[in-house]
């Protein structure tokens, strides 16, 4: 959907599945930064908005059913609906809001405490998503999380 | 002007100066995870927009002016006048655009390379902030902040 070095033409809403933001790091790591369940809006914002190159990989992580919207065709929207800023004013503004918790949870927690931290608030999320992308998504092998999952059973 | 615990009420506008948003990690040690320079916004916005306890301090980092609106008072303008809905959506797009990629940076490359990133990318910033709080920001200490600075000059 979009690879590294395209510019981000399309805004893609969830109407079912999930879809996952990525870069692959000097390693050749995947490392997920942002995934996208339903009802939220993913694309990479700095491509899409300035038209530049994105340093950002999107696909889908599971069968995915979405809205496109292209560019263009938002700003159309927005031109003729001035109603819908709102809209991607509250969107934007969630989205901004959990970036920063993000941040503070990867500043001050350590990786284990992380994961733990995801498991308890979203349950169903860590049991959705393959293992791997949730060990992608905190920075830390799958092999690691394997460990820290078997310590919690045991 | 934010403390831990408290609602954050206001919405800073910064018109000269500097202000930084952090939090006390479990050892104690301030991290820093967000500056606003001349003409950003920055608030908890979570907890601004929830009226939810914060997680974050907000203080300012020299000497500094501000426009502060409260959170009603936001609600009313927005109200009364719909086209600054556009104004917040743009400034909420970009510092989401923002946080994404500084994520980027805190998982794709190492402290040092962070470092270097930020004096080449912003210099003046660098140049006037704080050491120590460019370390906080970074996440490492400032001894190991003046080394790498010694490193480089050598």
């Amino acid at each position: 959907m979009l690879s590294e070095g395209q510019v981000s033409r399309s805004n893609y809403f969830v109407l079912k599945g999930c879809l996952r933001k990525f870069f692959i790091n000097e390693k050749g790591v995947e490392q997920t930064t942002e995934f996208a369940i339903e009802n939220w809006w993913l694309t990479d914002n700095l491509s899409y908005e300035h038209r530049v190159p994105s340093e950002f990989f999107i696909q889908a992580v599971e069968k995915t059913t979405l809205l496109t919207i292209s560019r263009d065709a938002q700003d159309q929207l927005l031109y003729t609906h001035p109603k819908m800023e709102r809209y991607f004013r509250f969107i934007y503004q969630r989205a901004y809001a959990a970036a920063q918790m993000r941040m503070k949870y990867i500043f001050g927690l350590s990786k284990e405490a992380f994961y733990h931290h995801l498991n308890d608030k979203y349950p169903e999320f860590v049991q959705r998503i393959p293992q791997y992308l949730i060990a992608s998504f905190l920075g830390f092998t799958p092999e690691y999380l394997s460990e820290i999952r078997a310590r919690k059973i045991s």
